[in-house]
């Protein structure tokens, strides 16, 4: 069997393109004992894949020029030299950006009983889906009935983070990057406001959306977003610094929010986290997002693009607001 | 019985100048039921107040320009009309920057049986005391063992929580403003590594000083200690947002860090607190400080004024190194 992967040609300097990719087809072996062989059906690209393309060190290595590069997928097991997987078998794996592999079967696991399509694994179900719920119920500490504000809230992460903090009962602004994704937040997924954050203007939104201050602020884009929420913060909220997108490109430093300062009187508390630094409520997770899946009390919209040779242009998209939801890119069947 | 008291003349842009106070002479009136009058021996200065002469919305009403300044004091009482109070009583009060006042017996705290001086009350058994304990031990939750930096490290709420921390079995490093104070630091207070940070070569000093990264920054400073911190915490570090002296007198907005970002990677977590956040802590901040005054544990040094006219010089060298440990102005004996 054969594979086309995608690999790193070059290190992206400012936002990426696609001469910084190239495509490569590989023999895929077959497995030896304990090892799978698997076809990915989907894939995900994610805006923290960017860090990983700069060589400098970070809380994951990075991406090696001339290799393939990784992330996550949903495959079928199509041939199995371990006891405790099938052909046939849905597995969730790191190994992205290539149509097939084989791997020892510890690196995979295997989904079960589906609630929802496979690439829904990839966003609601999965990483991201789970980065929303830690994020709120975690670094931020939610409290039924605060006021959330949600940046990148049409994104994977964001939408996600904006109904969970809707279903536990608090009101919810979010912006996001062009009337469309606004309407859905607003229409279809419960936000009481928001905004297209493009003409500027985002503390007047946020006054308009929550008059009386926010008590969570659930950061994706950092930058301007950040500054403005802190002007906006109620006394000992909290801000959950999930992602700062509006930096990821950026080729010199980017000064922070120059209202720092007000954390200090407020007792304002600023938590920066990763998903696996709450690997302790995995369980929890998958317990309540999937029977709020199940329930329909999650929605979620997937903008996919198809074929590994447009895997790049769907990340790159990441960066243009291309996306709406999660951005998933189809490989196979 | 008349009194000097220092005025806020008008409001400071920038730098504090003298032109900005007044001192004038008032009549203290006799105590009537339930009131006592008090002649204070010693006042503070505080950096907090700067921003206190702002007319803005703050953690704090401004003060109004014509009126008496307030803020932290401990006098005697000369008479009383309160069972409860005795000629001849050890008050702390917050009707500063005047010599005598009259006042309700309920604004007042009677100190007791003293463990030091009446203005040790004014520092390290004070409000900036228990600021260091609260803001390492709440806020930033130190366990004992870790490796803590501090900066302003030489000033009244710094040099107690660089000592409290070393009780706490901690490496501590510090900064400050000149060779004595960072003498100071290394040879009679117990800090491991203390640097002038004069030199702008923050992350140099700290990377010599704390070479395995820092878990607990104590920040007083802000600006470029905070940026350089930021780049030298441990995974799950947690900084302290105390102060920002580095930036009260800012006519324009300073930038804050440019690195925030690392915060998510790393997860770490920065919290604002001012001392009142943390009053459920003051029972336990009264016994530690007092046994620790008492056994020698914590050392304090004062720079002291002598009246009531110097007290708008003793504020402004706040902002220009002029003080090691607290700054007092002495009004009586």
């Amino acid at each position: 069997m054969q594979s086309a992967q995608v690999r790193l040609k070059r290190r992206p300097v400012g936002m990426p393109s696609p001469d910084d990719f190239e495509v490569a087809t590989v023999d895929v072996p077959e497995p030896g004992a304990g090892e799978v062989q698997v076809v990915n059906l989907c894939m995900s690209v994610d805006p923290y894949m960017r860090g990983r393309m700069v060589d400098r060190k970070s809380y994951v290595p990075p991406f090696q020029v001339g290799e393939a590069l990784t992330g996550g997928a949903i495959g079928r097991v199509v041939a199995s030299v371990h006891p405790e997987y099938r052909e046939g078998d849905i597995v969730e794996s790191h190994f992205g950006w290539r149509q097939a592999f084989t791997a020892p079967a510890g690196q995979l696991t295997r989904l079960g009983e589906l609630a929802a399509p496979p690439s829904a694994y990839l966003g609601v179900l999965g990483m991201p889906g789970m980065t929303a719920y830690v994020g709120l119920l975690g670094a931020a500490s939610l409290k039924d009935g605060e006021t959330v504000f949600v940046s990148g809230a049409a994104g994977a992460v964001g939408s996600v983070a904006g109904q969970i903090a809707r279903l536990k009962g608090c009101p919810v602004v979010g912006s996001a990057g062009s009337a469309g994704k606004v309407a859905w937040l607003t229409e279809e997924l419960g936000f009481q406001h928001a905004f297209d954050y493009h003409d500027g203007n985002l503390l007047g939104h946020l006054r308009d959306g929550a008059p009386g201050g926010l008590d969570v602020y659930f950061d994706n884009v950092g930058g301007a977003h950040l500054e403005a929420a802190l002007f906006h913060m109620r006394p000992f909220g909290r801000i959950a610094l999930c992602g700062a997108i509006s930096q990821y490109n950026a080729t010199e430093p980017v000064p922070g929010p120059s209202n720092l300062v007000m954390a200090i009187g407020l007792g304002l508390t600023l938590r920066g986290f990763i998903v696996s630094h709450f690997d302790h409520l995995k369980d929890d997770f998958r317990r309540d997002m999937t029977a709020w899946v199940k329930a329909g009390e999650i929605r979620w919209q997937e903008t996919v693009y198809d074929g590994i040779e447009h895997a790049p242009d769907a990340f790159i998209g990441l960066f243009t607001g291309a996306n709406v939801g999660k951005m998933i890119v189809r490989l196979a069947d």
